[in-house]
């Protein structure tokens, strides 16, 4: 759910032209960072794990915790990355939990990828925080990318509780 | 930093004796927690990871985000559990990321985990909150532990980019 793509796919015919311009989204970019989002699902084939349409977006983009950098050429979006900052309860102050980072087929092998990296590395620099992400096992274009950065990679388990199933285990303790 | 630990060690040839009761800390109880995180670090061999103090606590326990669940025998601190709030920006709404699941040599094999886990799930239901934690790979007492409870485990990458790798990064990009 927090997994990060970056560029797979091939290049596409027509590519978009101009410099890629980045700057922060707010509520007025709820329809765009929905789309994308979409778009990053469908690519990763978890669609069905995306609940936030645009409406959410805008409430979202609001919320002084929440980070997307959208990346334009022209007019025209081409990616984005987001995050949100966090409490973590060890280092006892924020860290910032970079959620996705997405290229849109049509603009990749830019440079815009690094960019959006580089935007989200100058805007917690000030306070130093640490940046964290999910990255997909399968994902080896994208842990070589991160590794040149300059980010360290390693394997963990998650565990993921559902309503469902903690509802369950609460009903089966009340049993007889 | 967010692994999650379960009963491992022998048991002692002194443990408390009673009931075990459950409630939420609060700022009062920072020198407890603080303590409770310490020897669980150690335990973990990570005590270098904590930064959080009992100043620092104090004004955690304070924060709305922050819930901890601490586990007493009497009046001993028997081991606890502590989360956070989290907005996710694919569901477009809070989950509750369980950050530490520890419980004392000295109480161990009572089903004081269980018991921890059972608050969480009392505390979340109302909500419906989605529960996600980290379990060290390892750690294969605390998987099967996990997944008795319903929760489902998979692998994924965790990158980490440090203050001091992304300031080398971006300082890289301004050599000429």
């Amino acid at each position: 759910m927090t997994d990060t793509s970056t560029p797979t796919a091939p290049r596409p015919a027509a590519p978009p032209v101009g410099e890629v311009t980045i700057r922060r989204a707010g509520p007025a970019d709820a329809a765009t960072v929905a789309m994308l989002l979409h778009e990053l699902a469908r690519h990763e084939d978890s669609l069905d794990a995306v609940r936030a349409d645009t409406a959410d977006w805008r409430r979202l983009l609001a919320h002084p915790a929440v980070t997307v950098l959208l990346a334009f050429v022209g007019d025209h979006p081409v990616g984005y990355v987001s995050g949100v900052r966090q409490l973590n309860l060890w280092v006892g102050r924020d860290l910032f939990a970079l959620d996705d980072l997405y290229v849109r087929p049509e603009a990749r092998d830019r440079g815009v990828g690094g960019r959006l990296m580089v935007s989200v590395a100058e805007l917690v620099a000030p306070e130093g925080l640490l940046v964290t992400w999910g990255v997909r096992e399968d994902n080896e274009a994208g842990q070589r990318f991160y590794r040149r950065l300059g980010a360290t990679l390693r394997t963990k388990m998650v565990a993921a509780w559902q309503p469902a199933a903690y509802a369950d285990h609460l009903e089966s303790l009340r049993r007889p």
